[in-house]
């Protein structure tokens, strides 16, 4: 493909020669002849000069390098879009491999991809377009829509309710039992029956080996639009607003409600039965014990104000210090240390 | 069934009008008529005027409602009984499948619901009742009591011990090896040999995507009763007491002893070789690097215990205050800062 | 095997009773007749009076016990090779099982054991000695070198590349995509093609359920030698330098560059971008925001310098105790607090 092919279907301007034949497409330190790059974050500017690519995409203000390049008003959406003409999407078994097991009442829509070892159980329904790799599972009355994708040990309990256009990498395990328990009239550990379901509006993703277990009661929500990254915990009764983006090994705790495109760190833990206000920003590893408030950005252990966990964070390393000056003051004014 | 039927099943008396048809249970905010609700915690008190529901578990204090009631000694323990009286449990493969691979040397229970592609290894051994799921893996010389379940995608290494009514969520592994390793001769990174293996005993539930390592020498224990949530690390050696709680991505290192009902909330880490005393409670997201008292309650990173981490939490945010007192007394003083 | 013929195996001197016969070995407090057991922290040298093990590992300089003793220079590390001498390994299908599902054209060194239920992409190719067990998916365009082994439900993703010797626990999920989204123009989330892969150099180890995505553009590295523990995250474009080991539950974000032999305990989190120099170690759960020079020791969340962060862990607890002393300092010069 040349770069000005490129350009044409990215929507960019071409700076220099657009003939140059591009093959793929490579990060600005290590690319290659024939290959494209991109700037798009200044930390990397001093690479322009000496990448070894073919060409780049940059803003278009950035003053223009010695190789062609591609300008664009948001050069990490144009680089995105460049990605997506060299992207080779994985092989799904083409049809219904032998091997898959499945129900004599579930229904499935013409054409879908499933491959070896799948299972697929009584009276579950799965839209157009389907692409299921090998080994995935699916239990009974699990409903889905269109142009879902999942990876090898997927695992999707019975009852589930998945809209269209899901993508589930391998790992997934979706509407496993709750973890409830409480005192049973012997003084044990009763289980608390975990009756709800898992629902997952269209249009998400959700990464590899994440857990979202099913509601006790009702249901446990992620809604149209969120993205959750891998190893994540999403635990009974939660609700994860549209367009919500969780990072890797989040923990949420029963029946916290996340709004819409609340931002979380990888590593944060939150408390069961908050409310996360839409919009919010949460840094990575902050411990979230109460609610936060829309459109606020909040970090630390226990989480407070971003701008308070920035000065504390300063601070905490300056600690011992104060108590060196506390006791020289005591000392200047003749005042016994406690 | 009648309102009247659930009263005699679940032991609480009727009032109001115990004819009214209940056909499931839902939480208070979202319940619709006929359904029956509960309230457990004075936060949801507000509902009950306003809820939907057709009739409403409360403790025998609370003032009585306007819809029908069921009065409790303890209304969320009566609420967990009545969601058994709705729990439909999900389906397992009547009979062995035939794809299951099962070796000549295994003995089976008679009556065992073993799914599609299930693995069972030479010489292990599975109690009556058992009910296995597709895709479950269990190795060579296992041995498994009764009314064992296993969700998909469970993998159980060689020489494990399994006591009677141990469930396991989807993606629980047990018995892969611990993770030790010392410098060799040559000075390069040498294996530890993990030789040991996984006991869980009786009453055991365990989250999806748990994984329990064996022993390097000895065993990893699991006693009677203890719950684990998803995500959770059990490290080479640990011991987790009956009766413990760990809520999800808790995370112990190696050798860690666990007393009986301790409590952990999620994303709590441990060191290795620690002692957690019985009845221990550590708040979520600690970090715990020396032994805990029995009976002591703890939170923090590093943990404290909690009345001293809380006064910390509260102390925190006027950090930078603290300094600029103390530069005030400074200069009225006349002392420099350092 | 006799004692004296485990000195000679392992490289130790014999005191006392060298023909004294060893069935297996165990930890010191509860190891039995029959049993070797080894002494490698003073922390469990009160055990040596007592212990029922019928011949103990120890350092040549430990006081002679009274029961037979292999002498060591090391005494971890020949107990190490100890556990060799008594380690049986999982067994694996003898051949390839006939459930195998291989691609036609993928190239497989003979000899390799293959369990049941295996999947094997197109153009793969795996090397001499390969240990497969059942339920491992590897994708096509995969590389694989000799004496690869893989537990079951590990999951590899199409055009990983793997050196030799390279053991993977179960659960494993290699090449999942990257978490990757920008705005497109619409204004909505955009997925961000992730078309890189993963390489995994030799004497990589792996543990149960950790997950390593591959490169949005480029590669994710996991350089020779690396030891990385359970449920670990190491998400895209990352580069795990050469025997760095990462203990369970690490997570690491975007494009983070890991040195040569750094150590990290359990739990630590990393933001993304960073580079952590080669030999540092970081102490567990702490949360890593900036680079990380080679050979320091860092903790704390943020995490500073070890020994400012063992003084901060220790103010901690006085910091209430701090307020009550400005206090007091205020009332005495009559200063209004704030």
């Amino acid at each position: 493909m040349t770069l000005a092919e490129i350009a044409q279907r990215i929507g960019c301007d071409v700076h220099g020669d657009g003939s140059v034949v591009i093959e793929s497409v490579a990060p600005i330190e290590s690319a290659q002849p024939g290959q494209l790059t991109f700037l798009a974050h200044p930390r990397y500017a001093h690479f322009v000069a000496t990448t070894g690519a073919a060409a780049i995409i940059i803003g278009r203000n950035t003053p223009a390098p010695a190789i062609p390049a591609l300008l664009a008003d948001d050069p990490y959406r144009a680089f995105a879009k460049a990605l997506a003409l060299f992207y080779r999407p994985p092989e799904f078994f083409a049809g219904v491999h032998p091997t898959a097991v499945i129900a004599a009442s579930a229904r499935i829509a013409p054409g879908a991809m499933i491959g070896p070892y799948a299972v697929i159980g009584a009276r579950t329904t799965i839209g157009a377009g389907a692409r299921i790799a090998s080994h995935v599972v699916i239990a009974e009355d699990v409903a889905i829509g269109d142009h879902f994708t999942a990876h090898s040990f997927v695992s999707i309990r019975e009852r589930t309710r998945i809209g269209h256009n899901v993508s589930l990498q391998s790992g997934v395990k979706i509407g496993g039992d709750g973890f409830g328990y409480t005192l049973g009239d012997d003084g044990g550990i009763m289980k608390i029956p975990q009756i709800g379901r898992v629902v997952i509006e269209d249009d998400v993703e959700i990464g590899a080996n994440t857990t979202i277990d099913r509601a006790a009661i009702g249901e446990t929500i992620v809604r149209r639009s969120a993205k959750i990254d891998n190893l994540v915990m999403i635990a009974h009764g939660c609700e994860i607003g549209s367009g919500a983006m969780l990072a890797a090994q989040v923990g949420l705790s029963g029946s916290t409600k996340i709004g819409q495109y609340v931002r979380m760190g990888g590593q944060v833990g939150c408390a069961g039965h908050l409310s996360i206000g839409d919009g919010a920003q949460i840094a990575a590893q902050s411990g979230v014990p109460n609610d936060v408030a829309a459109g606020s950005t909040v970090g630390g252990y226990p989480a407070v104000d971003m701008r308070v966990w920035r000065r504390i964070s300063a601070a905490l390393p300056r600690l011992p210090e104060l108590f060196r000056r506390l006791r020289r003051i005591e000392r200047h004014l003749d005042l016994a240390g406690e």
